[in-house]
């Protein structure tokens, strides 16, 4: 926190409640043909407001010592915290402060994905379908388009294709 | 509580936090020709969440011992307090649990206008007006039918209405 700050530290209780209201636990799987397995798996946390707020934004930013706040679109600006060693640390926040809605199972998810990819999991076929299975029970239950992709249904047994 | 409630009291700041993210502070003034000013001031706090969460709205109203948990529209429920006493409770929490969103003027506005209800200056033609003037700052700046209606106009200064 800045020495010109004038608002106390926020609460992380305040914080959970926040995020369960507020917050976003998203994974994308997006076609990269310059990785091993031409599809990089993309964890995000991110808190969209009217950019009204953005100034609170940056408070949970201070909060998590993470992240960058960035446009969302139109007036709508967003606290996006992308890298891993701070997910994890994002992940360790809400594992001692339990979300209470619903997205507390897409918590869960996304933290089963993000150990995947601390094992390298995710560089791998079988660890990317395991990670596409999981991120297709998060959020909007969207099936990842990796998993209609060639590289997957190359890979799947033949029995499961004929199905 | 209920006895067989196994989950742990809410945290006041989760509650506050939550509130930032999904409360509403809203007052309607409707058309009411039974009422002494034939408008009734409602006032109303609500949060409403998919259905899915409808246990942690019941763990809300709990919380405050207010209000009751109903159905929005379609798979969406809300906790709805509207019972002034108790309303004038959640006024008092929220002064001792600061709102850090801008939802925090909206509730300034509401508080104001519970206030004025309180004094009885809502059967008023005065207060009337100026709880309206109230409502029109708050939420999206809807301006309130009661200020264009026949009501209104009839009793607004000669200047004002050549404007």
């Amino acid at each position: 926190m800045t020495a010109g700050n004038q608002q106390e530290r926020l609460d992380p209780q305040w914080v959970t409640g926040f995020v369960d209201g507020e917050g976003c636990f998203h994974i994308s799987i997006n076609k990269h043909p310059r990785m091993t397995m031409k599809w990089q798996v993309l964890p995000e946390f991110r808190i969209v407001q009217h950019s009204r707020d953005v100034e609170l934004l940056r408070e949970i930013q201070r909060f998590f010592h993470a992240g960058k706040v960035v446009v969302n679109r139109d007036d709508r600006k967003e606290l996006r915290i992308r890298k891993l060693n701070e997910l994890k640390m994002i992940v360790k926040f809400f594992e001692r402060n339990r979300l209470r809605t619903r997205k507390s199972k897409d918590f869960k998810l996304f933290s089963e994905v993000l150990t995947s990819m601390e094992r390298r999991e995710h560089l791998t076929s079988v660890g990317l379908r395991k990670i596409a299975n999981l991120c297709w029970r998060m959020n909007r239950k969207v099936k990842p388009r990796y998993l209609d992709s060639s590289e997957t249904l190359r890979r799947k047994p033949l029995s499961e294709r004929l199905r």
